[in-house]
This record gives C-alpha cells, structure tokens and sequence, in this order.
C-alpha cells in the first residue's frame, strides 16, 4: 500500500477533477465514497481504477474487509491522512474509503426490454441529485436502466453517485440523442409513457402496458412538444393543493411506484 | 424605494445572518426569494419584514406586478445592483427578488386534525431539501401541515424554502418535542401511522384511517423504537431491488400518494 502525504499528489488531484463533468468525459472515469456505495459496487463488479483510504476513519469491521476484498482483487490502494481525505470527500464525516472508478455504458443497440421490465427515458434533466434520487427509486421497483436523451445531467456525477445510494452501479445507463432514441423507440416497439402536468389522462387509472418506457421531461420545461409526438400515451400526476408542479424525482417515484401496484396486483 | 449601495448595509447582512438556524429562531425572521415563491407569500397573505429587488433582474411583467402589489400593501422595498443581489442569492439566475419574512407557526394544541386531513410528522430529519421536498408533495396531495418533532431541520432554512416552492407559506407548521406529542395524540385519538423498512404492513395493502398523521423517521435511523410504541400502525413500502431503503422524501411521497389515490377510490 503506498502512502500519499502530498494533497497535490497525482491520485487526488484527478479526484478533484473528476467534478467536472468534462474530466470524466475524457477520461471514462469517476469517483465514489462511503462503505455502501463502495460495497454495491463490488457486488455489481465495477472496474475499480484505484481506491484511496484513510485507515484512521476506516475503522468497521465491515470496512475493513471491503478494504481486504478489494485489496486480494489487486485492486491499488493509497494510503492517505484524515485531513487529505476530507479535503476531497463529497460528504461531511466521511468513512475513510474512495476510489476512481470506470464509467459502464450499455448501447443502445444491446437494450431490448422484456416482460417486466421498465426503463426511465430523462431528458435535459438538470439536478444530478434529482438523477440520482431516480436511480436509488428505479432500482426498488425492480427497473433496468435509465436512458439519458442529449443534455440529461451525468449520473457519474458525485452528487448523482452518492443520491443514487450505490444504484449508479446495478441500474443500466445508456446515453442517446433523441433522433437515435426515435429510430430505436419505432423499431423496437416499446410503448413510451410521458409524464405531463398538462395531461388528462390519470396516472392512477392508466393501465400501464408491460415492458414500458417512461419519458421524463426537465425540470423547468417538462415534456416539449418533439417528445410528445413521440409518446404513445401521456399521463399526470392529480395535485390538489396550491403547487402546479412536483419535484421531478418525487414525480418519477409516485409514478413507477403505481406501475409496481398494479403489476403486483394484477397477479 | 431606498437604494442600498454597499453589500454590508445591516438589511442585507441580514440576509446573510439568516442562513444561520440560531439568528432566525432568535429573530423569527426568515429569507425567500423568488417570482413563484414570493407570489405565494402574498397569496397565503405571508407577513414580510421588507422586499430586495434587483430592478435589472426583475424585468417581467408578473415581476413588476407582484413588486407593484406589495408596496401598495406599504411593504418596505429596497433596491441593489444585480453583483449585490447575486452575492446573497440562494438559485444562480436569480429573479431580482426577495424578501425578509416573519415566520408563522401554529402551536399544537390548536391542530385539530378532521376528516379528510392527513398532518406528516418528522422526527431528526437532517435534509432541509427533504423537508422542503416533502411540504410541496403534501400541499400537492391536500395535506394539511407538518409537525416537527424536537431536533428536525428548519422548514425556513433557505434550501427548505427554495425545495418547497412555496408551500412553507401553505402547509400549517408546527413544533413540539415528543412527549408534548404524545399527550397530544392521546388526547386526540388520531391514528398515527409510522414508516419502516422493517416492518411487515405493506403500505399498498394497508387501509389509510382518516384522518390520519404520518410518521416518518429520519434519513438516517428510520423511527425509533419509542416512535413504534406510540404508532398504531407500522407500515412498509416493498423494494425488490437491491437498495434496501429510499429517500426519505421519496418514500414520504409515495405514501402520500397510495392514500390519496385510496381516498379517491372510494369516492
């Protein structure tokens, strides 16, 4: 294990650049932190590039073996002090564990959506938080994957990695432009759902077809008028109160939560 | 309309102050900002303390409208350059207008819960983005007011504001630590109905009581075992991935919403 005493060392400077979206672009890589997050990604056999520790705050057990694991995978480990690695942890009162890790990517091409499954089609959505808090949901219901239209936020992301509580690493990512995503969406036949506070149609008394897309527009703008052409149906959320709108992963949820209902339900 | 020149005039470094939890409990003072959420204010007849505006940022019509409405009302309006505006800005592009209000809060003994009410109650919630997230969704769904039990984050923390699009102005708030909330409940007999990964109630298949208080724990622990002992119910939300929890905001949403949907179903 090599010890790093120098805060401008290599290994953490690349951490810090891997906040900007275009460092992980060009390199493929990116960074997540914490026991859970870390340990999903062991499960789900992420290529980890290099794990940096501060075995001052690594003290569990359980983070001991994880550390132990990764170590017997011949997985690089450095060596860092507490403060280091605070001066780059995304959360207060880190866990001591971090790492570089490779970005997966499925194509588009390889996606062919089966009885059950459901994908979240996002588009030009802006809060990586958001993206992630939609990941960590999809996941619980039992969903494959996002598929991210032009200037969706990345989920790589540190914000997205951390909200997504380690789902960045089960759920399947594909990248597409919407022209691409069309051809696809026609030749596969996959009926795609958009979601639309303008709707009529009501989300609870839609009868979900099995698999599905659903289509999520931003949080600004909603669905815009290309992608509804594009939906086979457009459904909404009922709000009562005083607000016109919800929160764009809290939308996502209460939706793909009602497909779940009436999956289950229906059996 | 006076002219504020420099950043340090007291009016906006109590702004500033604000984000602080200790100077708006000691002052009840709290800071939003906002064409939509300062609109609301005056909807829900909010008290403000004085209005900051940026004429260069506020150029719509609504802007000038809702700007036009409140100094009718005598609100005190102080002007800045757009660079001061920005420097306290919580959004980036901010709209040019913001506001020092008086907080409301409603005390306990004066809730009342009726038929058709539901009131969510939380307990150590840290996120005031959650907090925030949770006042829309359940302004969104009829909902009544929040209770926060003793060491929740503050629904007037700028980020709680800003997540609640307003509905701090609409939702009845209410603080009271819990054993207050315990004589509290007794004596009201409304059902009080927890969430928990653990428990074996699934909340699709459970029966909403009406009205009813939704009980919540914190992102971190979930609730505690002296919150089971007063619950009547214990419910679960199913996850079938690999996650074993959700967000806390997530996961209050889709309750809310399995219970809406029940009520309508009735009908």
């Amino acid at each position: 294990m090599a010890a790093i005493t120098s805060p401008s060392n290599p290994k953490i400077k690349l951490i810090r650049k891997l906040r900007e979206r275009k460092e992980r672009e060009t390199s493929g890589l990116f960074y997540a932190e914490g026991l859970r997050i870390l340990a999903e990604a062991v499960q789900q056999k992420a290529s980890f590039e290099y794990l940096v520790v501060a075995p001052e705050l690594l003290t569990s057990p359980f983070g001991q073996e994880l550390l132990g694991n990764l170590r017997l995978a011949g997985t690089p480990v450095y060596e860092v002090s507490p403060d280091t690695f605070k001066s780059f942890a995304v959360k207060e009162g880190p866990q001591g564990i971090a790492a570089v890790l490779h970005q997966r990517w499925l194509s588009l091409e390889s996606v062919h959506p089966q009885p059950g499954d459901s994908w979240v089609v996002l588009d030009e959505v802006a809060d990586p938080g958001n993206l992630g808090t939609i990941l960590r949901t999809h996941d619980a219901v039992g969903g494959k994957g996002v598929l991210l239209l032009d200037h969706t936020t990345d989920p790589y992301d540190p914000t997205s990695v951390r909200a997504s509580m380690g789902s960045v690493f089960s759920q399947h990512l594909v990248k597409a432009s919407f022209s691409a995503f069309t051809g696809w969406k026609k030749a596969s036949q996959v009926p795609l759902v958009g979601a639309s506070g303008a709707a009529s149609q009501d989300y609870h008394l839609f009868r979900f077809p099995d698999p599905y897309l659903l289509l999520m527009g931003s949080e600004r703008e909603g669905l815009k008028e290309h992608h509804r052409q594009l939906c086979d149906n457009i459904i909404s959320i009922p709000m009562v109160g005083r607000s016109d709108s919800l929160n764009l992963a809290i939308a996502t949820a209460v939706i793909l939560y009602e497909c779940y209902n009436q999956r289950r339900d229906r059996k």
